[in-house]
């Protein structure tokens, strides 16, 4: 009776994509869904694979080997408890359930501890790559017990993504509990600022510079050749060629609504950064665009009422774009440099031990984020396994340095012209104060001392000796 | 025995002056502190006064008349919740507790439920002015039943502050259950956004204007006789009149060391605009801006390696000086029209009906932001009280569209010159896209369209009807 070597519940796409995946490697696959429907449609769609499909949860489970690898491709938050609670008298100690949702790292944490005390193995793994990459390859992300991962890698790496680079599979060990979880949210953060840098970007190209969309199309595409080359850039040049598919004869951008929607894992990713200290401004303002973007009626009743500058370009198109180009791939570079930075701050605050130069290499193919310059990232961490910020790298310090001006010129040029540029704006910000020995916050410790008697370190005395100031009795 | 009109449990020094300003306004006050000492401490120091000492939570209970109004001012957090389960057995239906601490207003949502099921009432209550505000007359922002603040009103009207336009004192009716600790995070908040706008102008002054220390105290004290004239900027002015108190013979901030710290507030102030879908951009970077101030020892490392601009400033130093006086002020606007957007975003979310003009009121006297401007707050909202966003009141219209040129040329000085702006440049950033009735959101919208599946809506077809390209099959 027990067959199978896997078992996948929940066949909406993504899960169906990802047991059509593993199918292909020459496993049997358990297939559950809630809703008989899609089970049905599953197998009868395919009856030449090697599925086994069940429609309760107790014939679903008996039909897995032991010691059970079961992966849950269900909607994230209570639905996934409710599916643990469903399987969790059917199972073995030494069984393990795999969570491929976006789930929310805390509830990862939360519930595999409660697992845990029924002998019974839990990974949180970050999916990425969309429906195509379930299918065909994505990028995975797996945290959880170390020896529940040894069990399953065998699976995971023949069903991932493989870097063009080495052919190595984009799948590694992330860390205990919820890491894997986490790194697919910062992932999914960095997503978030990728795609808000070229919208800052092609916003500056249409509103500044005034280029046709033919202009536009062709700026992206050029810049993919160069060191931009990432499946973001790639599709955006793609998208800006496409018409729009109810026969207006506009472009397909000029026909979609400016109001950017998100299922929250940005949202997380910048809540979990405060939470933990890390100076992530450059994705929180790409979250925060979105907001903005979401309050069209607002913005267009402003629009008519709040006016902006008088603004004509008068400079050289080709330099223009060309600062524009080295701007996008500075501002890209703050912003990993932010992201490896929430995880380095992440990874101590939760003792996960999380190996960074890995997971830029997780990230090259598969990925929405995939692109050329991840393997940077990874040399960087190769180079030295203790750094503390990418900048300090001699490739991004190199990049930063020598884009630093045209970054500039752009930041001014757009805040000068009107057009907003938050993201960009923030990362121009972050590498200054980065490389500020001395910030004002010296004044904002006299304020925090003056009213609310907070005390502060001194310059010429040891850091955390804190001292006091009777402002009042002076006064 | 039950003499006491009024409760205090915590003597640490808010809630000892407190209980000082209570008892001054005629009233028998209850006192009990965990460790006896402190009560001992009072009641030894202010014998003459009417204080009514207990040394056990049953005897510190029957000695106050009911239904009984009990603050307690202990330390945020598991402090809380094990001071009110100690009470609890004690206490009879209709009686009231009064949270003064710096909670968080969902613990506060949590313990208002619980403790209703006892009959008991509870009040969040936020307190702004520090220890001085506490025995002189602080900004209350109390929320929770109705009811109950209807029966403790009296008394705070008596010991808040009384606003120099009106007299009025600076406590109003906020909300059900978590609304008045919300309010005074979001009050929190605004404060690190005014306090980072103050920072980034003190650093404009000194490393690209070049202003010698007398110079820019001088700025400072002349800006208070303008608009800008509040509690922040007054003691910014006298701070920097202040000279080291340990003999150095510098001005007392430049051996304060630069690196900030924070409670917290700041930082679930921006989670929360996170959550409720605020784009609240300034304060959050205000709070990054502590966090990377935190990093110096990061910092000065970086400063040795990361190069910056080469930069004279070469321009009108009067002229440059009232740019950045408006700029700062422009900043302080977009701040305020975030944190009152996050306000009312998070009233609905809550379903709180908070009173937005009276807000502003309260924060007239007694609390740390107060300024004269806070009541172009109160009249915005008079006039409109269905005002979505400040920005659309006339007043704070004027106001930004006048000054928005020299903050863009502040920006842009600043970013030319390599010192960081962080708040004021999301300033600029929330403004320009406010009032952008199109921003570059349809090509992130054409984007999660293509690598996800999410769909999006069309300028020429009904808001929410989604619809999805088929990128692949043209591909």
């Amino acid at each position: 009776m027990a067959q199978a070597d896997f078992g996948v519940v929940g066949l909406a796409v993504m899960g169906r994509n990802l047991a059509l995946n593993i199918e292909s490697r020459g496993y049997d696959v358990a297939v559950y869904n809630r809703s008989r429907v899609r089970t049905e449609d599953l197998v009868k769609k395919h009856a030449d694979k090697r599925f086994v499909p069940s429609y309760t949860i107790d014939s679903f489970v008996k039909t897995i080997k032991t010691p059970r690898r079961i992966l849950l491709m269900v909607k994230a938050g209570q639905g996934t408890d409710a599916v643990i609670d469903e399987l969790l008298p059917h199972l073995s100690k030494g069984d393990m359930l795999i969570d491929g949702g976006n789930t929310y790292f805390e509830d990862t944490i939360r519930r595999s501890e409660k697992l845990a005390k029924s002998g019974i193995n839990f990974i949180g793994m970050g999916v990425s790559g969309g429906e195509l990459g379930a299918l065909t390859g994505p990028s995975l992300m797996p945290g959880g017990q170390r020896e529940a991962y040894d069990l399953v890698s065998p699976i995971l790496k023949q069903i991932a993504a493989r870097a063009p680079e080495d052919d190595k599979p984009t799948v590694t060990y992330v860390g205990p509990n919820g890491a894997g979880h986490y790194v697919k949210m910062v992932h999914n953060g960095i997503e978030y600022g990728d795609m808000q840098l070229i919208s800052e970007s092609y916003d500056i190209l249409k509103r500044v510079l005034k280029l046709d969309h033919d202009g536009i199309a062709a700026a992206f595409s050029h810049w993919n050749d160069s060191e931009l080359n990432s499946y973001l850039i790639e599709i955006t040049a793609d998208i800006l060629t496409r018409k729009d598919d109810l026969g207006s004869g506009k472009p397909i951008v000029d026909v979609i609504l400016d109001r950017a929607g998100n299922k929250g894992t940005g949202k997380w990713s910048s809540q979990s950064a405060l939470a933990v200290g890390a100076p992530q401004s450059l994705i929180t303002e790409s979250v925060y665009a979105r907001y903005i973007s979401a309050m069209k009626n607002d913005r267009i009743k402003a629009s008519k009422t709040l006016s902006g500058p008088d603004f004509t370009f008068t400079g050289d198109i080709d330099a223009a774009q060309e600062d524009i180009r080295k701007a996008l791939y500075f501002g890209k570079i703050m912003s990993y440099a932010q992201g490896f930075d929430q995880l380095r701050l992440a990874s101590d605050h939760y003792d996960w031990h999380l190996p960074f130069g890995e997971l830029a290499q997780l990230w090259r193919a598969g990925a929405i984020i995939r692109a050329q310059f991840l393997q940077r990232i990874t040399d960087a961490y190769e180079a030295d396994d203790q750094l503390h910020n990418l900048l300090l790298d001699h490739y991004f310090k190199g990049i930063a340095e020598s884009y630093q001006d045209a970054a500039r010129r752009v930041v001014a040029l757009a805040v000068t012209a009107g057009v907003p540029t938050p993201s960009l704006s923030a990362a121009i910000a972050y590498y200054d104060s980065y490389r500020s020995a001395v910030l004002p916050a010296n004044l904002i410790q006299a304020q925090r001392d003056y009213f609310g008697a907070h005390t502060y370190e001194r310059t010429d005395k040891p850091a955390g000796d804190m001292y006091h100031f009777s402002w009042y009795d002076e006064a």
